[in-house]
């Protein structure tokens, strides 16, 4: 057991809660020591009340699962009933909601603690940036929107955080923070109470100090139905490792994570092979682009009618159609991301997992960009699971992740096939961190 | 113009407005006194006061579109910050959202007045039964589950109002009340703030009093970007009689009402073809009913894990998944339905617009049941537009209507068909009723 309770895996806390060796007071206590470390750096938070955190640890009630006494920090444009929610935007400013969302409900009702409200990107989707900063170096981006929840974790300032991703947003800054992230499968969590921004893709997701506790969330949320079987035992699994569209545009240190992850399972005994997606999946990065911009046409006119001069320039463009997405051009784009869909299950059925890049490189080294989705567009688009993996590095030993996707609703082998991945890249101890740089 | 405010259609009372001619006070009063005067035996409202109602309209400010000062009925299952938001479930009994959902405010920042909530089936969805009864014969459903919206528009205690549509709640209800209903284009209208059923399905849809009525909306919200041309001269258009899968279920009544439209259209000198959907459409019934329910599982688990014992068993059996929808089945739906949404937008693009049977025969005699879906699942499955059409009667001359839909997107030429089959239909004289027998 680690010195701190903060510096454990939420499955490690989990477990010695479970045994009774761990107070969840205690716990919380060494995640608000950590947070008063950390804040002023990081900036991971847009709302976080520590004697309201103690209280809810406080008033827990008997164990309901394994969860119970985890703090849970939550990204600002999720609703929560008693803390308030205001998406990064002047126009929520000090909004309360009545009620909490979905995923917020589900997490409090087994014994989960919404421990804080994290930093996004205006409405999770453009407009003004986050203020967080990466936990491994203050000058670099923490990746966007869900920002501050990964932020969060790499620092470690709470256990778990839910995070997500329309384009880009849970896996980008997992790999920018070097933690483990999870976008669960198009539709498997209900996102009721999230702001909306494009219906076909937004998905809720969330991040954690290993595969157990992206599990921990899968599971608890039944997002898959069986417990996946996350034995440290070593199993041969199949991997393909996939060279995505664009890849022309990674930098160097994002193949070489990619080489050596590959490198990396084949010590291991892993079956690894080449994959090259059909040359028709190359549309999927503009069919991403199309669907979303095109479906955030609607969802952001209630703002541009009812508060149009405290809107970001981004989303007034996406109501007044800047990008010129006709309706016919969104109807061909689902009905081209439907037939990928079914095609890419087909391709990937193959593998226990199907790995690619995880972005462009390390996090940029800059506060007035979130880095690039370009690498993630496709999978959101294709609505399959997908895993960010740490364990790598580039300049500056800045992290570098790696992403595991499968199938739709595969989500449950997919964390198996992770696990095992993360037993070879022995990826486990490079957190909680806090450079001063 | 009628002799009661409450009589006029909904575009004609923009009109009246506009040109200074009727005060939105006295539409206002018209509508209060109809609701005295209807409510004790429609019970179309979950929530109705008077004075509200007036305190908005007298603090209305310039025009600000054709909504100003109209009086829009909202199904109370989508969010509003100054009325309750009760979802007919004893889980949400006073709750108070603190936000409106997408669609109320866009209605409001546009001049629009939310009169009240309307009764709707629980969630729309299962469980408890909206207490309306249908304004042509008290005995009778109003369907279901926008119950109260369609009801406030048959018996004129509103001028438009709102529902949602997963499998059938807006075109049977306007097919049992006599009175015109549209669902949108699944995804254009922002469904923020109302409550989740089934994530590929749910879409906002309304019910006024004429095709224009709808068109009134369809622009106002943007789920059409032009305006379209509905003249009351008379212009020749092509249409589709189309034969539903499992239209045997259909009473003597449904397919007479379909044959006379036929007749009616060839008489007034439209294009009318016989139109058999392909074999393998027979199997979208299903898909709809397994996407509803695979999705369904996870919609009501916050209620499910935070409020048990007051959930209603239909929600229970969706999150238990007491139908047994696989990951693998629900995919394949999923897969299945895209295939042939492609499909059906070919076959349509050959039609103005297609018209089946709306429901299986009129209201059915009963307040235990809101009649069957089974004639809308496959178009909210395929996301195609869809218009009810009244103007057809059957026993006890009870109101029974056809339904025309158009290829994806196409909404704005469907309102052009829908304008020229009523003319034909002749129907806009049906409403607003109130039977007492």
């Amino acid at each position: 057991m680690s010195s701190e309770p903060f510096e454990l895996t939420a499955t490690e806390a989990a477990i010695a809660i479970k045994k009774g060796k761990l107070n969840p007071i205690d716990l919380a206590l060494s995640c608000i020591e950590r947070f008063e470390l950390c804040e002023d750096q990081v900036k991971a938070y847009a709302y976080f009340d520590k004697k309201f955190f103690l209280r809810q640890v406080q008033s827990l009630g008997f164990i309901k699962s394994q969860l119970h006494g985890l703090p849970i920090a939550v990204k600002d444009m999720i609703d929560t009933i008693d803390m308030p929610t205001q998406h990064n935007s002047p126009i929520y400013r000090g909004h309360q909601p009545s009620k909490d969302a979905a995923i917020v409900s589900i997490l409090k009702s087994l014994g989960g603690i919404i421990s804080g409200k994290t930093e996004t990107h205006e409405f999770a989707a453009g407009g003004k940036l986050p203020a967080t900063t990466n936990p491994h170096n203050k000058a670099h981006t923490a990746g966007g929107s869900s920002s501050g929840s990964a932020a969060a974790i790499a620092s470690g300032t709470t256990m778990l955080s839910i995070g997500t991703q329309t384009g880009g947003s849970v896996l980008r800054p997992a790999s920018f923070c070097g933690i483990f992230g999870m976008k669960p499968t198009f539709g498997s969590v209900s996102r009721e109470g999230a702001k909306f921004y494009s219906v076909s893709l937004d998905t809720i997701g969330w991040y954690g100090r290993s595969v157990a506790d992206l599990s921990l969330l899968a599971e608890n949320t039944r997002a898959i139905r069986n417990s996946p079987n996350l034995t440290v035992k070593k199993e041969t699994k199949s991997f393909a490792i996939c060279e995505l569209p664009k890849s022309n545009l990674a930098s160097s240190n994002a193949n070489k994570a990619l080489e050596e992850a590959a490198s990396l399972l084949s010590k291991s005994g892993h079956k690894v092979k080449k994959l090259s997606l059909p040359k028709k999946f190359e549309n999927l990065y503009q069919t991403q682009l199309t669907i979303m911009k095109g479906e955030g046409r609607t969802a952001f006119l209630a703002e541009y009618l009812g508060n149009f001069d405290l809107l970001a320039k981004d989303f007034k463009d996406r109501v007044e159609d800047a990008d010129n997405i006709s309706f016919e051009k969104l109807r061909n784009s689902y009905d081209y991301a439907a037939e990928c869909r079914k095609e890419f299950d087909n391709i990937a059925s193959d593998f226990d997992g199907v790995i690619s890049i995880g972005a462009p490189g390390v996090a940029p080294e800059s506060l007035n960009t979130t880095g690039d989705a370009i690498f993630q567009r496709i999978w959101s688009v294709l609505h399959v699971p997908a895993i960010a993996l740490p364990g790598f590095f580039g300049e500056k030993e800045l992290p570098i992740g790696i992403q595991m996707v499968a199938p739709r609703f595969m989500d449950a082998n997919l964390l198996e096939a992770a696990n095992q991945a993360s037993l070879s890249f022995n990826c486990t101890k490079v957190f909680p961190v806090l450079n001063k740089n």
